[in-house]
């Protein structure tokens, strides 16, 4: 049973990116449940472990499968019901063992940014004691790697999805916009002038991809080494800020 | 002379919040700059001492000092005028020393989340080889010691300053909103109903302080409880979450 649970940001592509905290943390778990996502992702399975061996820790480590996603249900429905199962199985999968110290999860970046694993946690009946280790997010990846600032001088940041800046264009009253879970290079359907970007992929990994300019300018060369990357490794995470001139 | 100059997040309050590359950053510089403020904040000024130490760095570490700001100076010409005049600084710290490696600075949070470090490295000429070592922010801070997601499901956040959320009232079509730089608890001026707040202090530090629930209830006992934290530790740095029901 899950009396303890931790859940441990771990950055966006090394080792290198935990913090001492998350290395402790790691260390101090007596299990860590890893998913087998199933999904062409290996390099990212692959990279839990490293993090796990990097960390010294000798916890004992539980594979759990994600379930499918049933595309018959309507999206926020789907989702709530994937929950409910990832949770079922998070249980399931610790089942009868009674862990001598917390139970952890690795998660990609910070748990609180654009992440479901503190949601699924919070379904676990009876509710575990949870903490929340930070991690390096995808945003600090991006401006880390093109040494810029996110913000202009004391100016606001908005960050949203790739979907809802298809659906709802630019938002209203800033100048700065960060866009993540974006597969669909969603900037393209914006209008390009005055608008900067700086575009990068597997962000912290050693493929990492960057790119930067005006959109109207490179937008077609992103979109191809986006294609090109993503047939390359099977998969792609990218993110990207933008910033209208006025 | 500096030639290579790395900035190097160090988070929010505890050597155990640095990453492994930022150790490793720290101990493979030649030099590391450690500002003396003079505004009363000893513990900062310490706690970058202490985390120089805890990485195991022999860095030669050069203290300045900053600058004065005019206050006859409009605000963002005297911020240029600051900047300008911290770069020659570092610059005349490290003088005619050739070092044989990088040159460091660590930066509180994030280098890249209003702070003002980016900035002041462009202003350096000869133009150094900069690199950037991302750092957990005081947003991620506050969402792990709440344990809560930053963002609703898919939903945007908006990043702001107390000043502007003063100044320009709630952000348009945006349910949560993250106020930074905020010294005069600027919440107070938005119209409560239906807003909650996650309110942190000293984030990541011994003296942490964590409220939370509907502005209406605790605004009186947040402002209370940051008075009395203000006096007691004679500076204080405070960050918040808002959420706004619909």
């Amino acid at each position: 049973m899950i009396q303890t649970l931790w859940l441990i940001g771990i950055g966006t592509g090394a080792p290198s990116h935990v913090t001492g905290e998350g290395m402790a943390a790691l260390r101090d778990a007596a299990i860590i449940l890893v998913p087998h996502k199933g999904d062409g992702k290996d390099d990212l399975a692959e990279l839990r472990h490293r993090i796990i061996r990097a960390s010294g820790s000798d916890a004992r480590i539980l594979p759990f499968d994600y379930p499918e996603r049933d595309p018959g249900v309507p999206y926020l429905e789907r989702v709530e019901k994937w929950h409910d199962e990832i949770a079922r199985r998070w249980q399931k999968t610790v089942g009868t063992i009674h862990p001598d110290g917390p139970v952890a999860l690795l998660v990609w970046g910070d748990p609180s940014l654009y992440d479901s694993t503190i949601r699924i946690a919070q379904r676990l009946e009876p509710q575990p004691d949870i903490r929340i280790v930070p991690g390096i997010t995808a945003i600090q990846a991006l401006t880390a790697a093109h040494a810029i600032p996110l913000n202009a001088v004391n100016g606001p940041v908005h960050i949203t999805t790739g979907r809802r800046l298809r659906d709802s264009g630019w938002p209203d009253g800033v100048q700065r916009v960060v866009v993540m879970l974006d597969g669909d290079a969603s900037f393209q359907t914006l209008p390009a002038a005055n608008l900067t970007i700086w575009w990068g992929a597997y962000l912290g990994m050693p493929e990492q991809v960057l790119d930067h300019g005006p959109v109207a300018a490179i937008r077609d060369r992103i979109i191809a080494t986006r294609a090109a990357a993503r047939q390359r490794h099977g998969w792609i995470m990218d993110t990207y800020l933008l910033s209208k001139e006025t």
